[in-house]
């Protein structure tokens, strides 16, 4: 592996596309073999809200960010590539981020090696990092077996129109938010925040994942937003059960047996939508996203470091508005 | 997670039980959800092997392994397992130690989730152990990439009839020596070996994986050993093309064109089977094992350390012979 040679520390304004940078050149370094599906794959990326977060929590009070951090947020993203990578095999996804999936494009098999290999690309870039912060990679692993249990509750409840809302939020806290929250964890850790610093950005972290995949699940329901990298309409046809549908059933119990029939058609299922909507299916879950916006900027206000402060604050805003 | 109690250090005779009994409670401490899978892959444990030769080389003057070791040798044997798991799916296997594979019972979605699941809890037992060796934690991960790479270009030559031996030694390294050579070298670490034992008992490793592998691609072959656990045929219908089938078709190209019909009955595939036996193709593997053999032996000679060298002679033994 040749290795990257990135300065000591940079500023956090010019890091995040030196993180893209890294982890372009991380997948497109791999073997022969895999090189199709990590091209693939590096020609589409997100927003990297995660990478974002982890470097903005490591800044120093000039807002520089070290090397470890700048890795540590190319392998957070590459970690979180892995989990869509499976997420699409499991979910049988066609699309992600606007382009054909992995599972699509080069077969399941061949994604579900992918995505191993995705996790052990990002094993390989925190393996230097850990030997200088030892004592923390129980709570990273710990974090990734979260999210892999949110993953496993989310598939046991496909379908599952009767999930309850407290049942939902767990799934999702695993799912999103433990990733979210690991990112500003290890950005809080790198940036030799104080440990009572540390907490708060690690609860900071779990808020912002919450509103995001909030936020993210409302999309779906919104035809006005069938823009680019968006797939509307994908959850409720590929019976993943979100909350503004748990909040509609709860409302109007019919819709459940409008799901069971298996034989809907994209204008049926365009009317539960709309049904969804017009029993406040989004807006209630628009008003539970708010609530986990005002615990977060509690949380931030309650940051003793100034500059973190000021660096994370834009980028809660950005993923309460992302959509509007 | 409660932990287990476990003494500083036991004898090396009486470890392989506890390190059962570890990956058993690990595998049924698991959150409620993923019960029923780890309660089915717990009760069918295979021999063992890479725990084993991982006791062996850790275990001190007087024979005795420290907890350090038995906590890694049980890590190292749910690695292995989570590579079964999704391997299952990707070969699309219904068997696996003489049960339902994973895939098969529960269906491929959990299947992949249950392999990434088994992959966090290896790191979780393995992030308390990496403070002690944290110079060591880069080589694990990128032993753990080279696994995944074996897989995935075992599963590019599916059905590739042209694969030379050159290549075929190249995927079984990745796919099976890799993590009987990292068990060795971890064992050889947490043994408090010197480097240069170090580095002998990570080709130890890297030659008896060898022999597993060559000596299991016969057991396909030799319908004599269908016994309990043991899938005859598994390879060949699965398109899996192994070394006693590259030989056969360097001596009959012919049987090249036999596999490329797609309708064959189980008759056909004994035939084809008899035809690579008797054209030399597992008594030529076997040749190439035994070479691995002596080289193993050469290697194992070299080590400094007598009781070592005295523990890992019998497994290197049961390795070589364990089908005969």
């Amino acid at each position: 592996m040749i290795k990257m040679e990135l300065p000591d520390k940079i500023p956090f304004d010019t890091s995040l596309p030196v993180v893209t940078d890294l982890i372009n050149r991380s997948l497109l370094q791999s073997e022969k073999t895999i090189a199709n599906m990590m091209r693939h794959l590096s020609a589409s990326k997100g927003k990297q809200y995660r990478a974002q977060l982890l470097l903005a929590a490591a800044a120093d009070g000039d807002g520089f960010v070290s090397k470890d951090a700048l890795t540590t947020a190319a392998a957070i993203e590459i970690l979180h590539l892995a989990t869509l990578v499976h997420d699409d095999v499991i979910d049988n996804s066609s699309t992600r981020r606007g382009r054909q999936s992995v599972q699509s494009r080069f077969g399941k098999k061949p994604a579900v090696i992918c995505g191993d290999y995705l996790f052990c690309k990002c094993f390989l870039m925190m393996a230097d990092i850990s030997k200088r912060y030892q004592d923390r990679f129980l709570d990273v692993a710990q974090g990734m077996a979260k999210i892999c249990m949110g993953e496993l509750r989310q598939y046991e409840h496909n379908r599952d129109t009767s999930l309850s809302v407290m049942e939902y939020l767990r799934i999702i806290s695993g799912k999103t938010a433990a990733l979210f929250s690991l990112s500003l964890y290890a950005g809080g850790v790198l940036g030799g925040s104080e440990e009572k610093d540390i907490r708060l950005l690690t609860w900071l972290g779990f808020y912002i994942g919450m509103i995001f995949q909030l936020e993210d699940d409302c999309m779906d329901y919104r035809s006005d937003l069938a823009t680019a990298g968006k797939n509307v309409q994908k959850d409720i046809t590929e019976g993943v059960v979100t909350l503004p549908l748990i909040f509609a059933i709860a409302k109007k119990p019919q819709i459940r047996s409008q799901l069971q029939n298996f034989s809907l058609s994209p204008e049926d299922y365009q009317a539960i939508i709309s049904e969804v909507c017009s029993l406040g299916g989004v807006d209630m879950t628009l008003d539970m996203a708010d609530r986990y916006y005002g615990k977060a900027v509690k949380v931030l206000d309650r940051l003793s470091d100034n500059k973190k402060r000021t660096l994370l604050r834009p980028i809660l805003e950005k993923v309460k508005l992302r959509n509007y």
